[in-house]
């Protein structure tokens, strides 16, 4: 079975990463999934485990940074872990899914250390100033904050040749099907074909 | 102004190359131009120096083979000589347009020999068997050179992983639409959008 594609999509705070991953993996009619983080936070009501986060005590989620077993990890305001562990994507791939990751730059280019073949997507804003209005119109930070991020977005964005590719975020049905684009398109890279291609070299005519 | 990219459209004889280039620049609503080749033979009636081709005499031809002018070239039954102009797929670049090359497996990777920031395709057959049924019905070759040209085929499809992508033409309408997603993608490379995201980094917030 053809293994699946880790697709990366990552982009400064507020450019709108969450609505795209969300769309693409709403229109991908179950050939992809959502990567799902492990974290040591508390389940909320309703979250289940192994469906939003895999739950883990703070002891667990030590022996697993311990033992290689996450692509990336962060801990969030100096309380609560998160990761992405590497069992889950790879388990999908071999299922011959794709997997969509969602998650910041610094994350992202971790991730990318550790499975060089992923397909890392930039998303940026439009201009500066966008971004800046998104995040004021988003109304969950507070003015310092906003300008943090937008300090920290520049600096996002210098990172972009570590990227495979950069999508600008305006209108968004664009974006959602330039992605939707680069998915297929990494879908013929000779890499992903060998196994067809060396068939054909070997079918008798 | 944004330079142009260089798609090559390449394949072993009988895939389909010529079809589905035409069907990509028919589509492209004028931001792509098809490379026009230089050549030795006569000019038809109606052919237009420049359009068809560029119509250059031996001695010519010669010389811009020693000077380095062609991206690729090569002698065609030991009369005519036919060859890839750098100059004027660099001039059609320069103006912001894609040039598309149809062209033969060894033609191809000269080009990207010389351009390796060119974007090849490998259009490839569904099976062979096929591709025996497409040499057949075209009836323009006796059974020993499709014989040949199916040898051929193999050893050209062996050389897959020196191409960006691969697209197998089975339904042409899905080749189609296959190889002008990779085109769009194209676009969203880093150093393609490198202006673009220098701009944003030096915008004021």
């Amino acid at each position: 079975m053809q293994k699946g594609i880790l697709f990366i999509i990552s982009g400064p705070s507020g450019v709108g990463k969450g609505t795209v991953a969300k769309a693409l993996l709403e229109g991908s009619s179950g050939g992809m999934v959502f990567s799902v983080s492990a974290t040591t936070r508390a389940p909320r009501p309703g979250e289940e485990n192994g469906r939003e986060y895999f739950f883990v005590s703070r002891e667990e989620f030590d022996r697993m940074i311990e033992d290689g077993e996450f692509l990336e990890y962060m801990n969030v305001f100096g309380r609560n872990y998160y990761g992405t562990p590497r069992k889950y994507v790879e388990e999908q791939l071999m299922l011959g899914r794709d997997v969509l990751l969602d998650i910041d730059v610094n994350g992202a280019m971790k991730v990318k250390e550790n499975c060089p073949e992923a397909v890392a997507i930039m998303l940026a804003p439009p201009s500066m100033k966008e971004l800046r209005r998104r995040l004021e119109t988003r109304g969950t930070e507070v003015q310092e904050v906003i300008e943090r991020r937008l300090a920290e977005a520049k600096s996002e964005l210098s990172r972009m040749a570590e990227y495979d590719y950069v999508v600008v975020n305006d209108d968004l049905n664009t974006a959602i099907c330039q992605c939707r684009q680069i998915i297929e398109s990494a879908k013929h890279t000779p890499e992903y074909c060998t196994e067809f291609v060396n068939e054909l070299i070997n079918e008798d005519f």
